[in-house]
């Protein structure tokens, strides 16, 4: 089967899945979302690009976005952020305070909220306190979409309810470890968060990380070889909450998913694999967006495990 | 010796321990009261009323405010608040989030921070936010001096400061366990601490607790024998940070202390004591002061142990 | 109402309460014992010694015999055993290893299970590991009755199904916490908790632990008025597992219970009071016990709260 | 390059790391072992298979034992045997008794130690206790040489010193969760680890991890794909103790160490590398044979991320 044929049998085999998961609640911007909205793309190394269903349609990133603000730490200070956050997996539950707190206040990775926070902080601090201006210009480059933009009403809303986060940001500080005011790094993340792009502006985007760090469009890299490789590592053993071994065993590639119900997966040296599905799995992750990624791996037999 | 003697006497004995501890430095607005203050008074509940030191000097009471302020929720919401809060001891520093965490939201004890902010949080929803001014009232009444107030010099710098407190009130509010926006709770919550007494007033206006729940000065039950024996039991498992088993076996007699170097304890049905003085031992009790109780409980043998 | 009068009072008011608690079923050996049963012995530092009920029958004392155990390692190494293990209460169940964990193998106090692990190895360690016997001899005098002895059955059952003890006395060891090798010490352990002694026996025996430190039966101190006191002040915030707060809010008095059904109070200067029966309510101290003991406080008004 | 020569390549460029690392000190039996010692096996899947240094001298394979008992259990078990332990990292040191605790006895992976244990008593289970002879018979066959055998010298020294695994054999026994009696288990356990072989051996042993399942020498599946793909998962999250993230980064292969220096490393569907050095870094993996395998990865171009 070549690529549009798997991805129409995709789409057609995850059907039956939809009404199994819940579309994320707890930020009330999202509850409006259609729950059975799919849409997937597979974007090449090499330039062939192919999608299915709603690919062209923006959502709302969410934790996704942590991984262009830790690509953006990563070109701008190397090494030196991993003096602020770590790099291995938490084992709890990805907004834990106790792990934070008996820690000192040094987030495991930066895929868990408190790193996340770390991270947004160092860039801020790295760009007088613009990070979210550096960052929608770093994407929309990237992605060769100039039209995507923050959602503010989402953001505010994440704002108004992201108590847990207020709690981390605040403990974040409490041990020294950011330099804004908690609040100023709060608002900064839920916008951060708040970004709406496709699937096919993600697949473009974060193209570089199935390419040892070159963007194909632009033919210039953005990140090392070995910082991809490092990041690779993080969403192969961290990205994924609390599913990261499950994960592994029925996709078998490095991730990031968000609870907007995207998931980018990258086959290195090979393509950049994003799909949407706005309804979650109990870990947080979408539940047809990985059953989507479960077919292709299987079908294409690009599971690196 | 009658008491007079017994005072001064104290006074004499503590001196050699100033200089052992230290003034509390995460709070600015105290780092500017001088080490070396001392104060007692003693309390009778028939009436005599004994003092040493600086004991009409006001000192901020920080922490001993958690004690009117459980004794206004008790008055006003009688068993209700043991829905919002436990009785027992803690086992770890007294602003630990983990505890908080692994008992979803619900605190320990009203001593431990986030037991405090959610008997704050309950008053000033039984008080349509006005719980600092009630406080105040109350105070004023129960000492006879109308001149206490708030520093809010101190209290805006605690404010400024306080982000673990404000880690424990998001996360208390994450776990729906407050009313109040965590910000508009922890301005309150500041604002309590930062009240101004002497050891006079404190010893005047906190007599009910040796009196089963009246006040001599008023001839008036503010709390029934029944809620003040509550709080004595509270103080004496809860009331002294980490060293409550320490200070039992010194002391022998319910307590609660602030970190501002103030200690009140109380022999029922006999006295209520009150000293003061800067300097803090590890656990953050006035140094001086537990020494000073411990003189006092082996000259006059009213240690209850 | 005179002494006899008032048990007599308590034996009908806590009737109503048989059937609320659960006689404990973890260890095997007690199942057995009828649940109905009710003994209760006051004994005056002064001479005056009065019962009701199953007063003189033996039971099996479990937790309580942590109190004599302590009273001989402080005699043997006086200060030296707070190297060993902590003053202050844990805030967490009675046998959590996990705070043990986090305190590197330092038990919180004696009374929790891996101090008083801690404890005996002590002892064993300063009797060339003859602890049991010098322990039945040391009550055997301190009671007057020679005849109290090990219910070996008792130990055997729950040597073979206390595997928790088990994890916290290798835990203890592989922090270095102990010198016996686990099997030893846990065999030790359970033979000591197998002590039977009737509410008299305990009476006669902890009776110096109201009267300074003096026994009276045998005019002789076995503790310094210091280490009394100390005892007094571990019973008050460790001694009834995790229901610390509220046995200090209802009877007001240092305690020791045990998941026999017993419990042990001292009204410091006054007497010695025993109580005796099975039901265990949810903390797992005696639920008629508790009961009995605050109807004791109210009617003689000894609550030192 | 060919294989020979990188691996000669190999052991000439990781020469200056000896000497960085320690040997595993808490297993007496350990301690004799040279820690200059060095070898390297490439065994592919397609028949190739290439050796350097000690690779045919045998050591004590350790944890590595934790990947053929796995193997085992799934293969009599299936789907079961994740009834009893999780399927994602721990995020806490690889023997930690806290996350065992907060999770009622469920272990969070079968390479953290309690997983181990469950592992191995539910093999136990359905053997009749002949877990030991079982997998000795497996890895005799599957390696093809039958003079493999445990050292019950260093069975027997671990087993004595092992408290931290006898905490949580215990711990596991008191949430019910292995049905042998845990010094029963803890003997197994021990002799499980004891087992010596060559990197050669476990090259063609764990060779079906590389090869969907299938046993290139036997011509026979001791896995289905789906299981295989399961295990490899496994090794990519929870594998190389606290180190996975890091060990993702720099070799990117699902791999499993133990503390007697040795790792197995799988390339699917490519090659098996077993690489054997007895110092090792702080997170107990072998320091040497890390580096090796990151120069492999790095000269070859077989990470997978």
């Amino acid at each position: 089967m070549d690529m549009p044929d798997i991805l129409l049998e995709i789409e057609r085999e995850v059907r039956p899945h939809f009404g199994r998961g819940k579309v994320a609640s707890y930020i009330p911007g999202l509850k409006r979302v259609p729950p059975d909205k799919f849409g997937m793309v597979v974007r090449m190394v090499d330039g062939g690009e192919y999608g299915v269903g709603q690919f062209t349609e923006p959502f709302s990133i969410q934790s996704i976005s942590k991984l262009p603000m830790l690509m953006l730490a990563m070109s701008m200070m190397g090494e030196e952020i991993w003096r602020f956050v770590g790099k291995e997996p938490s084992g709890s539950a990805f907004n834990s305070l106790v792990q934070l707190e008996y820690e000192k206040g040094v987030p495991r990775n930066p895929f868990v909220n408190a790193g996340a926070l770390v991270v947004l902080d160092a860039v801020m601090a790295n760009t007088q306190g613009k990070a979210s201006q550096v960052m929608l210009d770093y994407l929309r480059v990237l992605s060769q979409n100039f039209a995507i933009d923050y959602d503010r009403k989402v953001a505010a809303s994440e704002l108004r309810t992201g108590h847990r986060n207020a709690a981390i940001a605040n403990l974040l500080r409490a041990h020294g470890r950011i330099r804004q005011a908690p609040d100023t790094l709060l608002e900064a993340y839920c916008l951060q968060c708040s970004l709406e792009m496709s699937c096919l502006d993600l697949a473009r985007a974060l193209l570089p990380l199935a390419n040892s760090g070159v963007s194909p469009l632009l033919e210039e890299a953005v990140l090392t070889d070995r910082q991809t490789r490092r990041i690779n590592a993080l969403m192969m053993t961290c990205g994924m909450y609390d599913s990261v071994g499950s994960f592994a065993f029925r996709v078998g590639l490095p991730a990031k998913s968000g609870v907007g119900g995207g998931i980018v997966a990258v086959v290195p040296r090979h393509c950049c694999l994003v799909v949407w599905s706005p309804e979650l799995d109990r870990s947080g992750n979408s539940l047809v967006g990985t059953a989507a990624l479960e077919l292709f791996a299987r079908m294409t037999k690009l599971s690196i495990l």
